[in-house]
This record gives structure tokens, sequence and C-alpha cells, in this order.
């Protein structure tokens, strides 16, 4: 009889998440909730996981809100995809975050991890998050927050400092990654076996097996052929020259390090682009009137149950029905891997069952590895303190050890870049000195 | 296809293990090699699982030996439940580890875990453990060692400091405890889930919860009633007194703290005995000429399916088939538990899947059951070093530590005790200074 | 330009170390405030003091009072030696700290350190410790706190907890021991070295040289004499037995482990009597009549100049002036010494220059000796969460871990003997629910 | 009484601490060994050091040797400072290890402490420094070798890893600065006080005082004036973008960080030049036949008694007369800055006295400024790493992770770089596989 409820249903997490869970039979009772500032997002999702509910026959109650501290009291799960201060990768503030470090050289690709763009971003959405646990401390002190917004290791780290509530960061990266490798060794994804640790979007592949036997000469041999290599051209960098596969893709993982993205030839060589995002973004990401929704919203056209790689289900379920679900969250170190900071978020195998959630212990990363890792680990930890102390130095320091731009621009560069982009954040960082 | 060997298999496990084994239809393939020095055990236990496997019809290939190299090779799993010296729980060595102790006051009622008996245990067994390691080291270094042998603690923590094999200990106190808490609260076990964490024989129920709320307030009025505190007196004793309630019986617990044991009058109250082995044990536990028994050897009974609580053929189970399986493992402690020693073994939620045994982080005992851990670990420190460095001298201070004996004896009375029995196991113990 | 507070300057620190300070002639300068709850006392100190630094024509101005708040006002050093509650050792509530005990066969030494009155003890005076930190934090938060009053490594621990003041627990055990070692081996101090770690009166000699050779063969020589052997029984014994000598007296020593005060014949083997203090104690300790100390302060006999071997000026001499000096303190342990808890107080090499007080890396105790140490601090931890917590429970546990008190009673005899002592120092412990 | 060797007598070293230690008087017994490969330079140094014996008339031993085996008997201290197949700062191997990065862009300034050149000079000055350790374990086991030897860090780290020596790292850079720092704002040095941590070459001054206030402030305005700043602009720069000022000079610091030297205009701004050594360098770096030397040699002209800052002769008169003397030692970590890993090796404040080198615990440094250490510290543990396992893949990944490098490179070019370094030092790295 779970009670879930998803803030920022509107992000396509509202609708992929209630089918994951209607999905489950185990699921199909209790109630789900579905929250979104924008009245026309939350009440679209609403009506639409309403009728798939309907559809299902199942005594599950849906509500939708745009408040949601009308509906945490008592909640068991609390499912988090945001977006603070304008669309998540379109229009104000995104664009600024995005062309301001570009005018200064540094071409980021998605930047919502680390980077200028990640510091910034965390500085504007860990309020929120905290406003959000502060009504959780209140309306469901028990509940389990499953995270899915970026960036993740700076949000999780943030909560889990300064609040009583249980968080665990979720992604697909771990898993979307296990699926290409599969395919690029041809072999049943079934077949394979794998033990991935690391930080969000720069997890390792510490452990890739077929049938048993370590599959990475098989992998490669794979990336000997230039077609395959092209595809992942970043990715296949860093395992041929560290050894280790990595967990986001190519675009993601050329920003995180200091070697693909400060030379224009280099951008080329590895088939990067420079993010361009349109500096008007829409309201809603979704279009509302698509026929096919509306026929489904009404009942008129059966929706069909396809359901995603997202942990979110597998979790709630494991610990509705104690069947054991094992998958890789974002948690407290806590000396899960001995070689990175107690307190940072690291991604790493847990598994969840009737007693909730549980960490694995992963023991130490391989030297270059742990070092990668932590030239990322540093800029989130100044982040996460200058949000919640308010410092703004502290986030200008972040950005100045980030190794992208600390590879393209002086340190008075970086200031220079950073007091832009305070003021053009103003309305959302006052609370920064 | 895994190939299976125990080694100690006239022990009981080695029925009891082959019996799990065979029950589950996914591991009715490879091998299973019974490995006993008593050939007449070897052989009976053999011819029984060969029995079983035709019964089953099932392509198992089974073997019998005396030797454990002829049927290491390649193995992929590798149970070992021994006994050096003689006979378990009696004759000689046991008798004198119980008995020399008794003489100086000190009356314990199992001694296989610490105390003197523990001490002496682990330093007569630990060479022969390291063998077997050095052993599998040649022939199967990639085999998972599933201990059985006590003292539990000790062994494995000299095995992980001295050999490359992977070792995971089993027992079966921890879900032998949560049958009997499901008894004693009335409630049915399938609608318990607990958590469990400490070393073995004193682990501690963190959490114990029935259909998902705190199973303790129950606990506490089940214990009010005298003849329900009775069966059970010296854990309830702890319950009461500590807050939470351990993993190993009354008689157990009652020798790894001073409280219980010191005065007779306590050993009254308590329901307690001092034990008193026989001085001779027979060469073997099991009467290989039951009739029944024989009648099962020779296909003319069929063998009831009856399987244990014993953890090993789940995991062995997962591990082949990638179906989760969780369970409480004695591993070392990396961190696990944040307030015991990094390097000692702790038993602790594990769970295992095609990717091996992992490891959970409990975080941190509350400090009064971290005490009374650390007060056997100091114990197992000095014993484990005691073994594998020759020193008699850490073995006397590893006794000089024993909660128990500390409680009952002078430094001189305790250093006499251990001369006594360096002198009755001699031909054991010659490897000490 | 030192600005000293000495608070409970009645207690014999008073003058001992008022004549340590002005003995030096960096320190004569500055002011000297003597404090004590009792004004006979207070006013007798002072003007002792004052007659003191009249005769050595210095420029330090005395003052005294039974207000600290009057004289902490930008304060430099506060020097603590307070007693909370009635006399240190005698009177209520100490008699009872030591006759409720000695009722259920536990038969305390001092009862100041752990076991059963230390725990008491600390209960009573981490209130006042604390109330003293408070108004230090609002008149001189820079000041450096010397703490002198006992149980000295509790009382530190809640500060170091509660407090934002920077403290350091003094002792004079380590280098009274250090003098004594050099008699027992008949060599002049001056010669010898010794390097000790550990926890306030169970600190190690990890190193003890004689023109720099081990000296611990010489002393083990002179503990072969049955007479320097009977002079120091206990320390022998535990130097004989563990490797190691100890640094507080063969009479505290004997309560802190479970060897030797359990039954009569061991007290009598090793010379220790049971305590009996007086029931009623005088209020002050010191007779202010004695007609040359009236002659001192009246400035009719001059004052010599002895001083002590207490730490206490050698640290401010070092700090105002530069001049290193190295000494044992009772600092957070912070990794200092490796095998103890991180956060618990330890006895360690420091020393103090113009930086102020350093701490020196230890590294890891011998596992024999931090076993006993740890012992010891299971019960200080838990003893100073009840306080800070305000939790009974947390009271009775100390006191069950202590190891004498766990090896002479049951657990249901010790939680009858706290109930007893909370009884009796109701007016006191009133905080804890 | 004290035996002191010197190994790499003719660098400088040799005549700079014969004369510091000669200079002091407790020091002038026992016996110097002076030690060179080359025959001249030892020679000459010996000569020289025998004068200045005479002139003072001191019973000091003087002995000069190509072979170190014949003098390290018994020796008490043994200095280090050599250079390992060529001239320290000129000729091959050094050419290259500046002057290949420079063709891929990377303009080091000194190139002996971390980036590609120091870590060359790591993997061919490791084998002989753990020789040197082998001839000290088997002829001088307990001497205290205090080393001069750069890259400091990797050297020190290796020789802890593989040896039982004791070894102190020893530097100018933090007395250096402190002096330069004086001079900045424009105070006697001896009213200033410091407390300086992190690594060497990369120290912090965490606390700058003067006469016992903060003395942040005054260098924050000394470095408003420009010309003041342009002397030191780097550390300048530094010390406003990241709040601390480090202990290597401008040009030192502008290579261990991403910031400075990856583009002309910033070489420009910052007063920065590239590295550009000679070819070939002189086979000795001092004229031995300057008339005056000669003269100073034959006893014709008295030499002057000048001492230098450097440590070694203070460290060396504190052990032998007990006399404490603090300083900033390169040692093991063992938890001094909790936030640097373990094993890495720290340069913090350390003392001697008559028990041998101590090191204070700092605790936790600024997060800014550990990031800052940790992106060099991850290079040296792969360097040290690569160097003991003989693992070349593990010094391309040490190459890899060096900010300055990987802020010019991409991963492929640095890769090459180092091939082609491997290839011109083949002959001093045949070790690796």
């Amino acid at each position: 009889m779970a009670k879930i409820v998803i803030i920022g249903a509107g992000s396509g997490f509202g609708r992929r998440l209630s089918m994951d869970i209607l999905a489950r039979e185990a699921l199909r009772q209790g109630s789900i909730s579905l929250v979104d500032i924008n009245e026309e997002s939350a009440r679209n999702v609403g009506q639409w996981a309403a009728a798939l509910v309907r559809q299902l026959g199942a005594p599950v109650e849906v509500k939708w809100t745009t408040d949601r501290r009308e509906v945490l009291e008592g909640a068991d799960y609390v499912v988090v995809a945001i977006s603070v201060g304008g669309r998540a990768y379109g229009g104000s503030p995104y664009y600024e975050e995005v062309m301001i470090p570009s005018e200064f050289g540094v071409e980021q690709s998605v930047a919502d991890t680390v980077g200028v763009g990640g510091v910034f971003r965390a500085l504007r959405t860990i309020p929120e998050m905290l406003r959000i646990c502060r009504d959780m401390e209140e309306l469901c002190p028990d509940a389990l927050m499953l995270n899915y917004t970026n960036p993740m290791a700076m949000l999780c780290w943030a909560m889990n400092e300064a609040s009583s509530i249980e968080v665990v960061g979720l992604c697909h990266s771990v898993q979307g990654t296990a699926h290409q490798l599969a395919t690029y060794i041809a072999k049943p994804y079934e077949e394979m076996t794998y033990w991935v640790a690391g930080i969000n979007h720069m997890g390792w592949f510490l452990r890739l097996e077929w049938r048993g036997e370590d599959a990475y000469p098989l992998l490669y041999e794979a990336s000997e052929d230039p077609e395959t290599r092209a595809r992942d051209a970043v990715r296949f960098e860093i395992f041929r020259q560290f050894g280790y596969f990595v967990t986001e893709s190519s675009g993601h993982m050329s920003e995180y390090v200091p070697y693909f993205r400060k030379r224009p030839e280099l951008l080329e060589e590895f088939n990067l682009q420079a993010r361009r995002p349109p500096k008007e973004a829409p309201p809603s990401r979704w279009n509302w009137q698509d026929p096919d929704f509306l026929a489904e919203v009404r009942g008129e056209k059966p929706i069909e149950l396809k359901t995603s790689r997202e942990y979110a289900s597998g979790i709630i379920n494991a610990i509705e029905t104690g069947e054991p679900f094992s998958f890789n969250g974002n948690v407290p170190n806590n000396g899960s891997i001995v070689n990175l900071p107690e307190e940072c978020v690291v991604e790493v195998p847990c598994f969840a069952d009737s007693g909730g959630v549980h960490v694995c212990v992963v023991g130490e990363l391989p030297t270059q590895l742990a070092a990668l890792n932590l030239s990322n680990i540093m800029v989130q930890d100044l982040a996460v303190q200058a949000a919640l102390e308010g410092d703004k130095e502290k986030a200008i320091h972040a950005c100045m050890l980030d190794p992208l731009t600390a590879a393209v621009c002086s340190l008075g560069e970086i200031r220079q870049m950073c007091e832009r982009l305070f003021e053009a954040e103003r309305h959302l960082l006052d609370y920064l000195d």
C-alpha cells in the first residue's frame, strides 16, 4: 500500500515512472501523486496516469497538484525530478551557464554535472531541494527520497549534510552503458555481469564479464574497429588510455576531464560539438495536445505497457515485497570506496529488500580512476559548501578547480566568468553573501 | 556447472550441504567432492550423496577422498568444516581446553569462540586452514572458500591476512535466532524483517520489524513472561540491560562477557552449566551402521529431500544463476562497521549474485554494543597475531584480555593456565616460539 | 603580558601554579586572578600570591574573587581545578561514590578516573565545566583552558564535543613516573629519554631510554628485586605481564583493570587497600591559620621559590616567549594514536611554542595496550554521551562496561548500584532524564 | 659523538652542511664522511672540511670516499643529496626531460617536482635511493636519513614503502618563504610566527602572524603594490585567488597547477620563462681551482663561519643534546593532514629532541588547498607505484594526471611524449617492463 509522490512530474519522469510502477503487479495499490509547479503539466500527467489506472482496473488513487505539501503527508517514497529557475536544458539560466563560459573558451557539452554549468546549476537548485527536505521532515520524515535531479552528486551531498531525509540518487547511465557494452561486443546483455563504482556520470566498470569471464579483451578488440570506436570516441579513448570503461556518454565524459574540449581540433577528432542551447525555451517540453496522448487520456486508445530501465520501481517493489533488487545508487560514501573522501557522494552497488536500501563495500579504486573522480569531487565539495554556507568565494574556488575550466582559463578569467554568472542569476543566488 | 568441494565432509556438514545443494534444481550439474581425513566417513558420506544423485537422476559427479589435493583442481567453491587435533567437542585437546581453565575457576560453556578454549582452538586450527589455503592458491586460486569451522572470526581473520583466497565465513546463528524471535513474539517468520551486524556469535539485531513496524516492544513484552525469559535467560538479560538481542544462544553468549559465569549462584540464576566434555570421544560422531542410513545408501529407501537453513547453497545458487540472495557473512570489516577496527572480521549483511559476494555498509553500532564486540575482537586480534607470527606471548595476552577469564583470574593465574595448555597441546603448537 | 585565571584556586593548584609562573622571569608581567567559590580560600591564596609578587618586585596584578565572570574577560589562559558538589576526596558525594560500590563488592582505590566513582564524578562535574566554557566563549573565546580537574579524559572529551574553547588537560603522572623509573634503575633523570602515549592515568612508556639505549632491560632487572617490586607491585606486574610500564601509580592502576581488586587475597598480594574516605570532610583542605603561611602573607617571612613539575607554567612560557616546551597533554585523538577512536581524548606527546600547543603523531599502540586503553575509553564514551544527552541509561551502560565493576558484579547488581547513586546525588544529577 | 655521512657531498650540500654542523659547539666531535661518486669532488670537499676542523681545533674525524659502503657502518645520520644519470639541472637526461615536453607545448620551469620532468626524475632516481637504503639497512639500520634530493615527495614515499630506514625529507622553502614574507610586509622575521602544512614545494601558510596577530591583512595590503606583486607574481596571484600563501617560488609554483604556463601571454603576464637548459653540462658544478677555495683548503686563508638556513644541523643538534628544534619535515602523512591520503608524504611541522623526530597533527586543510595538493599527490602516487612495481603504464598515467600537462596535451600526446622519454632514458629505466 505504498504512497508515492513524484515532484517535477511534468519532466518526463512523471509518465515514465508511473508506467514502471503500475507495470508491477505488487505495486498496484496505494496512491501516486503527481506534482508540478506548472498546473497544465501536473493535470495532463495526472489525467494520463488516472487513465492508465482505470485501464488496469487497479485500486490505485491518482492525484495531481501544484502544491507538494498537499500530498506529502505520510508519503513512503518521494521521487524528485525538478528544474529550478527555468527549463533544464534551454533558455535562461541554462543558456547563460553555457554561453558565458563559452565566451571564455570553455565549451561545455551538457553543463549539468560539474564544470561552471554544473556548479551554478547546483547553486540555484540546492536551496529548493532543501525546501523539499524541510517539507518532508515535517510531513513524511521516514519517506525515502529518490532523486533524479542533476547535478546528482552535489544535490545529494548537500541534502545528506543538511537534512535527516534519506536520499538515494538514481540515474540510468550504469544500466544504459551496460547495454551499450553488450552491443559493442555483440553478446546478449543477459549473459553479462558487471561491478561498477565511482561517482555519478563517472562510474567505472571495475569488472565486466561475459559468461563469467573477463570481457575487457573482447571490448578492446571491438575498439580496434574504427567505426565502433567513432560511435563512442571519448569513452573508448578513456578505456584504452586508462584501462576502464566509464558510465556516461562520450559527450558528457568529455567535459569532466581536461583532455578533449580545450582545442578545436580535439573536438573534431573526438566527434564533439560545442553546446548551443536555445535562448528561449518553451514553458513545457511536452506537447500535451498530441492526438495520441489525448486519446490515451480519454480512454479512447489503450496505453501500451512499456517499461523503462529506471531503477525507481524496482527499488519500491523490493522494499514493498522483500524481493531483492540490485542497482547502482548515489549515496554517502562512508567508506564504501576507501580512496575517495568519507563524506562525498559515490555511485556504488546497492541492493534493496524489505529492510530498505543497503550499500555495498567497494574497497579501493585503481589510483588513476580515483584521481579522475577526485578532480570532480573537489569541485563538488566546494560547491556544496558554497551553497550551504552561502559563501560566494567557495563557489568561485569550485569553478577554479574544475579540470576543463582550469585547462582553458587563468584564475583571473575564471573569477570574471563567475562574476558574470552571479550577475546573470542574481535573482536565484541572492542567498550567497 | 559448479565444482564444489566439501572438506571435513564427515562432520555433518557433508550430508546437510549436499542435500541443500542437490535440492536446488539449478545446481544439479557439475560435481560434489567429499573430503575427510577419516576414510570411513568420506566413503559413507560419498556413497550416500551418490545415492541421492541417482535418486534425482541428476548429472552430478560425486567423488570422495581422504586427500583434498585430488579434487581441488579447478574447484569453484570449497566448503571447510574441520576439526584439528581431535573431535570438535570431545576428547583431547578439547577436553583440556575446557578442564584446565575449569581448574582455575573459568567455567566455559562451549569454548569454541573466544576465551581460553577459543584461543587455543584457533592456535591449533589456523596452521591447517592456511595449508588448505596454500593448496587452493595452487589448485583453484579463484575458488570461494565458505568456512564453517570455528573459531570463525579468528580463522577467517588469519586467512584474510595470510592468503589471497577469498573467504566468507558462514554460521546459522543469525537465521536461527530470527526464527526463535518470531516464536517468542508469536508472529510468522515470513512477516519479519531484520538487520543484524556485529561479530560472529555476537551479532546484534539492530533492527527487528514485524510487518514493517519495530518489533522490539513486542519482544520486551514477551520477555516479561518468566517462562519465556527462562528459555533464553542470558540473551533476554542482555536485551533488557543493553537494549538489543544477540545472535548466539544463552549458553554461548554467557561465556563472551564477564557477567554470568564467574559465580556459582549466577550460573544457577541464568540456567547455565559448567561444560564437562567426555575425556574420550569416538573417532567419528556418526553411526554409519544405522539401518536407515544403510538402506538409503543402497537405494532401498528413498532419501527425503529436507533442506537446512545453512546459507551455502543459497550463495552458490546466487552466483551460478544471478538470482540475488541475502545473508549474514563473516568478512573483513574494511569500514563496514565504522566503530570496529578496519581489519577485524565482522558478521554483516551481504548479498550474492552473479558478481559474487558483496558486503553491505553498516555504519556505527550503538556504543555499548561496539564495546562488547571490541572486548572479544581484541582477544581475536592477539590470537591471530600469535598464530601468524608464532608468538606465544601474544597468545597469553589474548587470554589475559578475555573478559570472562579476566573477571575470574589474576594475570599470574592466566599465564599459568596458558603454560599448562601449551604443554598439553605441545604436539599441535610446536610452531610457537 | 599574559592574563592568567586560575579557577578552583583554593585547591592547592592555586599556590603551586602561581609559584611556578612567577618563578619564570618572562612571565613576571600581566595578571594572575585567583577564583574560588569559597571566599576564604580565594582571599587567602590571593593575599599570598600578592605577597609573592611584592617580594619579587614584579609588575604583576593579582586579583581574587568568588565570581569567575569578573576576571575572565580577555583572559589568555584559564587553569581549572575544581570539585563539584563537595570536597574532591572526602564527604558527600565522594563518600557515596566509594561506599555504595563497596557494598556491591567493588572496592575502588581512588574512584576519580573510570569505574563507578569516575563515571558519577564525571556526571556531576561536566555540567559545571560546560558552564565555565560558556563563560569563556562569551568573555575570552581565544583563551586556552588548561584543565587539571578529574576525571580528566571524560571532562576534556565532553568539552571538546560541546564547546569551541581549546582545552588541554594536564596531569603530573607522566613526569612523575619518569622520575620514579629513574630511581628504580638508579640513573640520573637527566640522562633518560621517554616517549609516552595512551590515555590519562593509563599512558604507556613506549620507549624508555637511558643514554640513548633501551632501558627496559635495566627496569626488568630492577623488578627482580622483591623490595623494589613491592614498592610498585601492580605496575611491575603490568610491566612484566604486558611488557610496558604505565603512568599512574599502583593504587590507581589496580582499579582500571579487572585483575587486582576482585578478591581479598589479591588486594593483599599487591599491597592494596579498599578506600575508606571520611564521611564528613572539612570545608577547605588547607589550614589558612598556619603561622608560617600567615607570616608569608604579611611579608614577615620570605616565600621560598620552589617550583613543581606541573606543565602549566612551561606551556604558558613557551607560548609567550616561543621557547619550545615538550610535555604530555590530554587532547582529542584525531588520529594521533591510530588504533584508538578518532574522537576520544588521549594523553600524547605535545609541544608548545609561540604558535600554541601542537600534538604529535604517535601511530599504533601494541595491541595489548590498546586493548587495555579501549576497555576504559568505552566507559568514558558512554559516560560523556550520558552527560551531554542527559541519558541515564547510557550512564548505567558506562558502569556496566567498567572492567573492575564487570569483573565483580552481575548486570542486575550494577544497575541497582547505579540507581542507588542516582538517588544519593539526585540534587546534582537532576538534568539526567 | 655523532657519526655523520653526506652522500652527494660534491653538490653544494657537502660544504654547506659541514659548515652548519661544525658551527654548533655540541656537534664538534665524532665524524663527518663526505661521499661523492666523483673522486675529485669528494676529495676537494673533504680537504676543505678537514681544513675547517683543523682551524676550529675540533676533535672531529673527516673522511672522504667515492664508496659509501666504506663509511656507512654505524652511521647515525645519513644526508643524501644526489643526482642520478647526469647533472641535476643541465645536460642529459635533464635536458630531454625539459625539451621533449617543450616540443609538445609543455613549458616547465624547473621540472624537478611533479610534471613529466618530475616523474622521470623520480623513475631514474628511486632505484638508487633504494640501493642506498639497502646499504643502510645492512650497515646502519638505525641511522636517520635526511634526504635533500628531489623530487622530494616521490623519493621519500618510495623509500617509506620499500625500506625500513627512517627518512625525513628536508627543504629550505618553508623557512625561505617565511623570510621573504617578513620582507614583503616589512617586519622583523623574529616577530613572526607561522604554521605551515601541505606537501613539499606546495605547503601552505595556514597561519601567519606578526606579534601574535594575523599578518595576512598586511600581506594583502603589500600585494596591492604592483612592484611587490611583480616580484612574486604567481604566488601573490595564488594568495589572492585561493586565500593562502604557498611555500615554493613563483617559478616553481607556476608548473604545479594548470593556470600559468599553458599560453604564452600568461607566461608574460606572470613574468615566467620557458626553461632552456644547457645541452651539455660540466662534470662538476664547482670550480675547485678557485684561488680562495684553494687557500682555504691549504689553511692559508681562514674559512668564514657562515651558517645556512638548512634544518639538518638543527635536527642533529636536537637529537644529540635534547634541545628541542622545530621545523617542517617531509614525512609519511599517517593522518597528520586528515584530508590528504594516509600514505602520501606531507611536509608538516615536526620537532626533534633526544627522542628523535616527532610529527605534529595538523588536521584539515581548507578544501581548495587540499584539492591543489591532491592534484599533485595523485601524480606522485602513480609514479611511485610505477617505480616500485616496474610498471611503465602507471608512469604514463602519472604524466596524464599532471595538471599542467593535462591542460596542454591530449591523452595521445602525453603517451607519445612518455614513449619519447622512455627511449631517451632507456639506459636508466630498463627496469620498467
